[in-house]
């Protein structure tokens, strides 16, 4: 057997980092995960990380090299290959490439989770073969990578793709980054139980949501309780997928993609979610775009996203 | 002295449309105007382009070839060398390359304006040298061009750029488009008559503005007005300028572009529109993007500007 080339996938998150071996096909040989431990520096991070990742190369196929580590995180900078002061993570400024050379020397990339979700989308998920869509990642925020000619949006300083710190409602609810009436304050985990609680201030109608407490809510309570026909659920639902209709297609007139892609818990929500927001979409849509866009689920198995797409940005530099 | 290249630059208004012939350095040697009279047919209007296209050749320098064609019309598709149902211009779908041919056998490309005005500005104006800027063009309407990575962005179906049809305002004003609410309705020459023509309803100061009727009043009357201190003008710019600057904060969070450049009559407001706009947006900006993002006015001659555009898309091409 030929020997096998192998790149390493690393999604570092405010909780839990996932690292995993993964082959051009996006097949996962091995896979760990470790508690980020954000208080601590990242000298500690790095040096738990590449301990786990000795454990994965155990699990290795043999014969087989690593030839380059792809790496998610937030605030990753894909010009600098840098992580620049992540929220919640007390790192300050690191330079990947430096310190990823201590313990093995490959090429290594960097971006934020939402690009490499994109990137991961066009190699192993729902996006094979399109040169221009857009990644909607929605879980705690909304994040986005934007693909054009089959290359990932980085804008001038490496961080373009802030959809979710676009203005959806002026003065309207304030975002953690300072802001206020950003669409992820609407469209997001955090967001649709928002509207939840605004929902239940204004109407009546009786909802088992109302025995549940805004820190003990989550996005899948909502879900069920939807299923279930929770009047208050399907409402708040439609109102998230007004919201996010509405700004995709803003999205499409900036952009003009093949297909906005939707990944994420709440993209599991499917009829609830995606069939009313390709209805709100069209429905504000400028003419020219009308029925050209696509509103897709990810493609991508969601325990295995994070790393997929990790590992598709390395592969997608390594093939350039 | 060597054999000089041009191109023919071709910029097709709805009313007029101009063509001249253009070196790489972005010297005009030769420009002529004719009426577009879209109102006949393409085949008429070709016949006629062609016309005087002989006539610029006598123009030419000796010993000079022509050796592509660019063309910005309403419309173009740059995928396709097409112009497809241009508004206002009785065409229908006209394959340009195939037209082009029976008067002469050069590369020809196809866009729209705004696209064109963003190539000549990274040729020839205000972005030599940038690689990720938005072009915007105020005029009849809000025109945009957008390049990542030092290309235009198509998008998927060639049309992508549309920031003057993203939604600024829910059930706003009407758009010719037959939206509500997008950007053009506000800001652009008949975007900021209609915000005067609304505060004259709302306010009781007074103005010259008030003995100048809907259809006799232009953006130069209100940029006049401005520059005397008429309350009405001043606040119907400022008025723009937050609409503007509050749209362009998304802009920077979709692409953060090195830079926006605003062309067009509007653009020459100077103070009343471009700093206040500045101001705007910085105040709407995502964070991470504060004091990065450069607005400045087109550095193209305005009579020049369309076919510098339109002769820069070519050399664009013919530079691949």
């Amino acid at each position: 057997m030929d020997n096998k080339n192998l790149v390493l996938g690393i999604d570092i998150g405010g909780t839990n980092t996932v690292l995993g071996l993964v082959d051009e096909a996006g097949k996962i040989f091995a896979k760990e995960t470790l508690p980020t431990n954000g208080r601590n520096s990242a000298a500690d991070f790095f040096e738990r990380l590449f301990g786990l990742y000795s454990k994965l190369l155990i699990n290795a196929p043999k014969d087989s090299s690593i030839i380059g580590i792809g790496i998610g995180a937030p605030n990753g900078n894909f010009y600098k290959c840098t992580i620049e002061n992540p929220p919640n993570l007390n790192w300050g400024h690191i330079n990947v490439a430096e310190v990823v050379k201590k313990y093995i020397n490959v090429p290594v990339a960097v971006t934020n989770d939402a690009n490499a979700a994109a990137l991961g989308e066009m190699k192993f998920g729902a996006a094979i073969g399109m040169k221009n869509f857009v990644e909607i990642t929605l879980g705690t925020g909304l994040g986005s990578g934007i693909v054009v000619n089959g290359e990932l949006v980085y804008g001038h300083d490496g961080f373009a793709g802030e959809i979710g710190h676009t203005n959806v409602k002026p003065n309207g609810r304030l975002c953690g980054c300072g802001m206020k009436g950003c669409l992820e304050t609407y469209v997001s985990a955090p967001g649709i139980k928002r509207t939840v609680f605004k929902l239940m201030s204004v109407v009546k109608v009786e909802s088992h949501l109302r025995d549940v407490t805004f820190n003990q809510m989550d996005s899948k309570m909502i879900f069920d309780a939807a299923k279930e026909g929770d009047i208050i659920a399907l409402e708040a639902f439609d109102y998230t997928a007004k919201i996010l209709g509405m700004a995709l297609a803003g999205t499409a007139a900036y952009l003009s993609p093949e297909a906005i892609i939707i990944f994420g818990g709440l993209a599991n929500a499917g009829d609830f979610l995606l069939e009313p927001v390709k209805h709100y979409m069209e429905e504000n849509l400028f003419p020219a775009f009308r029925n050209k866009v696509k509103i897709l689920p990810s493609g991508l198995k969601e325990g295995d996203a994070a790393v997929l797409g990790a590992s598709a940005l390395i592969w997608h530099e390594l093939n350039k």
